[in-house]
């Protein structure tokens, strides 16, 4: 298992810049203290897909901040990314790791308590469960899992793989993350909350310091 | 530049088997003299696709026929496949080749005469000039650049890349493909002049005995 740091985890493509360039938005997430970035475009093609994540990975050099990519182990290993996000119905993450070879970051999408019991022979280094509330930053036609779907899910992948942390996404914003954290998140995936602000260092700011805050809570 | 026979390349995806199944598909084709298939999938998810690659792989072994996928180098990479199908705005063919290796083949959509001279510069080992004719099979909304316009670009492939295969696609039948060979075709493309038909091997056999016919000819 790879060491990954997801207290702040964006998620960014082209639909989220608010025709801003994607590589600044990128940069100013990680200003502010976001600690890992997804590319996430399900619309362009690969050529341009190489071009975004390398255009990241350049934008976020030096930062410390892991980059991965949406679903696609060809752009991940072209631009040389930290790794790859994979849903359940992405590549399965033996053949992912059999290509991205033992140092890369494999991360999973986690639905359901079966999603999180299929973790003990998967070779990933976190899990993001979701989606947790309602969002309109993704087409997700299945109905939220709430906190209480949340914290089962999530006590079944500590069992499953103790240590491996575990973030939630959808609707996750500064007025339920608190709650988020308490039902069992090591960290926040979010795509508006961040990239929705004209100024989004700040926002990155607000977030990291309020979910460091709740940590430190639900670790006292 | 590895060597491939691209005389008759059928395109195969689950849109394109009208119920069967498409391993079974592609293996009648090989029955009936196909020489690569191209497994092109635009809608399925990366863990379907690996299934989908897989199970062509499978119905193929032994038969000598090259097995490629469209635009996905994880594909196949994950499938050890033959190699892929490139079009103009999947990974640059350096990409490509760097993840796929010396051995593997790649292959790319010519449209225009600068694709086919940018070649020079493509670890490519062989092109597919199209939409020559008006096809049904792809949505494209580019108009057909007809049997002049293959002419022209077969002309500056083989220029740029002397004794490298140029295929043609689109549209292409039993009708027209003497005079796409004529006008400088290696081979044809077609995905409903071998699937639509209740008998792939059969067809298969009646294409690639007159694409033989009609290299035959031209080479006299």
């Amino acid at each position: 298992m790879n060491p990954v740091d997801i207290r702040l985890y964006g998620i960014l493509g082209p639909q989220d810049t608010h025709g801003r360039d994607l590589a600044a938005c990128a940069r100013a997430a990680a200003d502010g203290g976001t600690t890992i970035i997804q590319l996430r475009d399900k619309h362009s093609d690969a050529r341009i897909l190489v071009e975004e994540a390398r255009a990241l990975k350049a934008a976020l050099a030096g930062t410390g901040v892991t980059l991965v990519v949406n679903d696609r182990v060809d752009i991940a290993l072209a631009a040389d990314l930290d790794g790859v996000h994979l849903g359940q119905s992405d590549m399965d993450p033996v053949d992912a790791r059999r290509l991205l070879g033992p140092d890369k970051i494999i991360g999973i999408t986690l639905k359901t308590e079966s999603d999180a019991r299929a973790l003990a022979d998967q070779p990933v280094d976190y899990g993001c469960i979701g989606g947790v509330f309602a969002t309109t930053s993704k087409d997700n036609p299945a109905p939220p899992i709430g906190l209480a779907g949340l914290a089962q899910v999530a006590a079944i992948a500590r069992e499953t793989r103790p240590g491996m942390p575990v973030g939630a996404i959808a609707g996750i914003n500064l007025a339920n993350l608190r709650s988020t954290i308490g039902a069992g998140a090591d960290g926040v995936a979010v795509i508006s909350a961040l990239f929705a602000h004209d100024d989004i260092a700040g926002a990155a700011h607000g977030l990291r310091q309020a979910i460091d805050a709740a940590l430190a809570g639900r670790g006292a």
